[in-house]
């Protein structure tokens, strides 16, 4: 069969990183690109990585998804906040059976999305990978990069592993991507804010790097009552969409995460790194979304809350 | 009679302000200088007012409380992180019949004199005033100034008003200080957390003054969220503590505080100056204490709690 082809909607660290890594592994990719798209152009992209650096020359770069062909797979990885912009910059590249795979940070963006999305499908990956770009088409993959594919259902249920997900799944990992596939990508969600809710919010709130928070007695315990939050909320919220099916993440989950990041060496959280480079905060995306998923399985979560608001407050001051 | 002999202990903005107020109005009262002794021994106290400047040049200023003599009142107007001084402060004034009067911020401080403290009464003023110290002797007086006295019971039933405490509040009257007594002197310290927990404790965490944080939707709602864990910890815990008295704060007091808040002149709260000035924050005093008596009467202000973990944090990184 002849290679899929893929548009990155977003060649920031991880489109452009994880982007690299499906053309390395034979497939067609063309790269949206704003302020980086003459040296892209000329230059191409290059990969400085812990698992050994690589190249590519040429690539297909785009200022706009005019210019691109249709696609088989859309790949998103703007940030969220950015997620107004997704219908006008998708028209001109998804084709009838166009599959949508969002890498974004959060929980349930894709409620939004049938709209424009209509009945195609979309899978989401959470990306467990550090890296940043450290200059135009140039990006720097320092720990980590597992990808976890899953598909969205709007009513919210598992959806299964299709043979579509499992070939995009060989994609990445063609590309030298560790990849994995999840039955019930909801629930996946839950797990990474488990982690995510805590660290990146307090990161910001608290103005600390994972080791600065999990070093504090106070922090570290106000870490994990916020986890137990997330890990009530997913166990109501999987009881609210699918009763008696046990849908809940596991028992030890809280404490595994905990002496990882003690274990783990420091590092600045994506969204403590948004902050300082003075960007906008995913904060409806990581907070606000789950946070009405709890409300709405009778869960109060009281201090995700309180995080909310600070960082919607600290926010404010961002964006003004 | 002749007029009492007070003992300021701590002549900071508080200390400095209701003591020079006591001496205008006739009382001798005897102030303990640490690093302002020299000056404040040459020159007295000056107080530039709202309410008329008025100076006092000639002051019973003392380096050690080993100088002053036995005293009918101890006035206690020390940061509470200070209160591990107090027994070998006052060993030297106190007298069989001493009245330990505090000015301090917080809840519950007294739960630890009686070692020291003995049988003597303990009275407990809060102040609304909004002064500082600007120099060495001088204070400057910016806004209200009220004084509300009652006096403290071990086993924290009201305690009525005494004539000894009519008789201090009347010098303090003397001074041109308005004053209040209260039978419920618990009662009224809970009143004052439910400003001071939201508003002292989110000024250091969002880095905010009073009239940002009122101003931001978001940090309005957290403290009224946070006025609502204090007005039902203060409900709880005079059910515990006296029971089917009716022992709590009225329904309207938040929705009034907040409107005040939102009225009053822009205002860096005590806290807040604290924190801008490298100085421990009195987090025990105004958070721990009562998310203790909280916890006590079974109610569990998570987001009371999750200030103080915050808070906490914080004051780690200034005292180390």
């Amino acid at each position: 069969m002849t290679a899929r082809r893929y548009a990155i909607i977003g060649t920031g660290a991880i489109g452009g990183y994880y982007g690299a890594c499906l053309q390395r592994g034979g497939a067609e990719v063309h790269f949206l690109l704003r302020k980086d798209f003459e040296e892209v152009s000329a230059q191409g992209i290059t990969v400085k990585s812990v698992q050994g650096d690589f190249a590519l020359p040429k690539v297909y770069a785009h200022a706009s998804t005019a210019t691109m062909p249709p696609v088989d797979v859309v790949v998103i990885a703007l940030k969220t906040t950015q997620n107004h912009l997704l219908p006008d910059l998708l028209q001109p590249i998804l084709g009838p059976d166009t599959v949508i795979l969002t890498l974004q940070n959060g929980f349930a963006l894709e409620d939004d999305w049938q709209p424009w999305a209509g009945s195609r499908p979309i899978f989401g990956g959470l990306c467990f990978v550090c890296c940043n770009k450290i200059g135009p088409g140039t990006i720097h993959h320092l720990d980590y990069g597992h990808v976890l594919l899953g598909e969205y259902r709007a009513d919210h249920q598992p959806a299964g592993v299709s043979s579509q997900l499992q070939a995009i799944a060989q994609d990445f990992a063609d590309g030298g991507v560790a990849v994995d596939v999840t039955p019930d990508l909801r629930l996946a969600r839950w797990r990474k804010l488990v982690w995510n809710i805590p660290f990146n919010g307090l990161s910001v709130v608290m103005n600390a790097t994972t080791n600065e928070m999990i070093g504090d007695p106070n922090i570290r315990q106000l870490a994990e009552q916020l986890m137990t939050e997330v890990v009530t909320a997913a166990r109501q919220d999987g009881e609210r969409l699918s009763p008696g099916q046990n849908r809940c993440l596991p028992e030890n989950l809280i404490s595994q995460m905990l002496e990882h990041t003690a274990q783990m060496s420091p590092y600045r959280t994506s969204m403590k790194i948004d902050f300082d480079e003075g960007r906008p905060l995913e904060v409806e995306a990581i907070f606000g979304n789950p946070l009405k998923a709890a409300h709405q399985a009778g869960v109060e979560a009281p201090r995700i809350e309180m995080l909310y608001h600070q960082l919607k407050a600290i926010n404010r001051r961002i964006v003004g």
